[in-house]
């Protein structure tokens, strides 16, 4: 928690509207740090509705073993619908067996009765420590009061509070028009390490006011992570319990906008787009805020046999311990970069390779380049922002991913965590 | 080359006897190091057989293509056969296009003309820095000089002469009954980073006096690496120059040992061990002198479903920066473990899970171990070696990789390297 501000942090911090619909209230519960909150309560209106996704692990933590089991049931007539999203920071719930089902349960329990709905609205997530039993009965009490005291627009608040190692609340909006009417989508993340694509990678949970049936927020939520939190790499590590859940309280059906419950919609893509970028935002906060990290790394793979392919090779290159060290030393060693797509296991050919840092091409059709310029390139090396573009000359396969260099503070963070 | 001694460096360095057949001679030809020699020549007596594995980098370096070429023409009647090693350190002469192919070419027929073979029975290895051009007129009298200088036996300087951020150098022997007559095994090997087992993981060479043919040492080296070099992963990263070349001179052949033509031969088993170890110590060797390494890491899973499962998980535990961190900080971070565990995609079941940090169980079935003693690990965690054991308890599948920990020096190591 000492860690001093990422460099990388934004300067602008957004104001953040109010969201009809939507309650916020935070409490430091004692679960693990002292001297802060460690606990969100959000109590969403009766008829919001939920979508989730979720890290790929094969060993989840219990709230995402949680906010499964409630979403999959959502696809009965009662389910898909949220009352209220908990979220601890401190103590993951991750691996600590029956105890951690229990925990949840408790959690959820204690919440519905502090507001009168069912367990089965109650969507949890948890972050921190992984292995530790999550007493839950440090939730008695507090989440009633927190239900009292909860108010609409404390978004800043509510992003510290599921702090961990982050060194920075983080937290997006966008206004958009639904057909005539203007309604807000605003979100909040927490990040830091253990962030790989895998699906969702960390905690970010997304409100807005639009109304929109839960099969639609769900495909939505899937096909916006693709482009944004699943192309944000930190260390290659995947957490337990990464979860990305989004909400629509439908208030602004209140001012006549109808309910979207197709994919086709008109309406909609213009929503999808503030949407998206409302993910793209928390995704580069997260990568911002990387574990010591001093470099925002933007990964640009172009001229790849698919878009599949230039994924592969752009998280190829930043899960490269050797690259992500070089940027930490800003040295534009393309040598590590074509060693990193040299091992992704997808069509390259040496030969037609080009590699550019910061836009200056440093090495051209498989050897240097030879107008290259070490001082020019060593300059826009020590900028905070580096963008690293690598051309395979095969296809038309794009794309993009955004990642951190690999610092000492990176080893320090991550060597000292749990004691 | 300031960096300290590796503090996992073995002890006993082992007397390497003399191979009939293989002559040794190093010397400083200027190519990156000062004060320092860089090149290394070894020359095998004709009829000397080879065999090789490489990365499997889609970008691998020219001496990498190089000796892929040479040893496939030795499907034919000429090749499989081998009279000289050149090998250079300070440039890996990867990436460097045309200009690339031709120091190959020019390097085979120096060492070609100094020795009076033919250029297709000179095998090559270059490590280094990537991506800069290698000049290989620097060759040029050198490997005539050493042509004339080579000795036997000069393993220790052959060995330094290979090395770049490694801090010592990499010798292994054995001696083995052949039928009646004793023949020597001897290899050497470069590691530090860029280690990933894709392959032959680094530069390493192992010379023995039995007779061999090709296609027999082939498959020797093939089967050999599987659970030697390609269960050694530093960092995940993959270098473009990974080179095993084994050379056996046949000299024993003189003392009446006949000629190994075939896998069935009675005689191999006993051989094949003994090579097997060879490689597993210079394997082992490689891990001890991981970059910035403090700590070496045997991990070990069982009841996986099948070993090739037991491999992945185990190398998703091994190259995992926050498992590798934890152990740098001397933490039994177990939950960082079920993190890699569930990330590897492999099968694996939370609530079966066990693990033991050195012989101590941390977790059992899916919870903390009740009997967890924090102060009996501690002690254990501060020991220079770790194993680190993972019990599935769905089959029969197990395997064993060797890694390192991930340290601050590691970082500034490759936040150096090229500047």
């Amino acid at each position: 928690m000492s860690t001093p501000l990422s460099p990388l942090a934004p300067t602008d911090v957004p104001d953040m509207p109010v969201i009809s619909g939507v309650k916020l209230a935070t409490a430091a519960a004692g679960i693990r740090y002292q001297g802060r909150t460690d606990v969100l309560l959000a109590i969403m209106d009766k008829g919001t509705t939920v979508a989730g996704v979720f890290t790929q692990s094969k060993c989840p933590s219990a709230p995402v073993e949680w906010c499964r089991a409630k979403l999959s049931s959502g696809k009965s007539s009662k389910g898909g619908f949220a009352r209220a999203l908990v979220v601890n920071s401190g103590n993951a719930n991750a691996f600590t067996g029956k105890t951690g089902r229990q925990a949840t349960t408790l959690t959820a329990s204690i919440a519905a009765k502090a507001l009168g709905c069912s367990p089965d609205e109650v969507f949890l997530a948890s972050t921190g420590v992984i292995g530790e039993p999550l007493d839950a009965t440090k939730f008695n009490g507090v989440l009633g009061t927190l239900a009292e005291n909860a108010a609409p627009g404390e978004w800043m608040d509510a992003a510290k509070a599921i702090m961990t190692t982050d060194t920075f609340p983080k937290v997006a909006t966008a206004t958009v028009k639904l057909g005539k009417a203007k309604v807000i989508i605003s979100g909040m993340a927490k990040g830091a390490g253990m962030i790989a694509p895998d699906m969702a990678t960390m905690l970010s949970f997304v409100f807005t006011d639009a109304p929109i049936a839960p099969a639609v927020l769900q495909s939505l939520l899937k096909q916006g992570v693709a482009d944004t939190f699943n192309a944000v790499t930190i260390d290659g590590d995947t957490s337990t319990s990464d979860t990305l859940l989004a909400f629509a309280t439908g208030a602004a059906g209140a001012r006549g906008v109808a309910k979207i419950t197709r994919l086709s919609d008109p309406r909609l893509p213009p929503f999808r787009k503030a949407f998206d970028a409302v993910l793209a935002n928390l995704a580069e906060q997260v990568a911002r805020d990387g574990e010591g990290a001093r470099k925002l790394v933007e990964i640009i793979v172009e001229g790849a046999v698919s878009k599949p392919s230039a994924r592969k090779i752009a998280l190829s290159i930043a899960n490269s311990p050797l690259v992500k060290t070089a940027i930490a030393g800003e040295d534009a060693n393309w040598g590590r970069v074509v060693m990193a797509v040299g091992k992704a296991g997808e069509r390259a050919d040496r030969d037609r390779l080009s590699i550019w840092f910061s836009g200056i091409r440093v090495a051209h059709k498989g050897e240097r380049d030879p107008a290259y310029d070490e001082a020019a390139v060593s300059a826009a090396m020590k900028k905070p922002e580096i963008t690293l573009k690598v051309a395979l000359g095969l296809g038309r396969g794009r794309d993009r991913v955004l990642t951190c260099d690999l610092t000492k503070e990176y080893v320090a963070i991550n060597g000292d965590y749990r004691s």
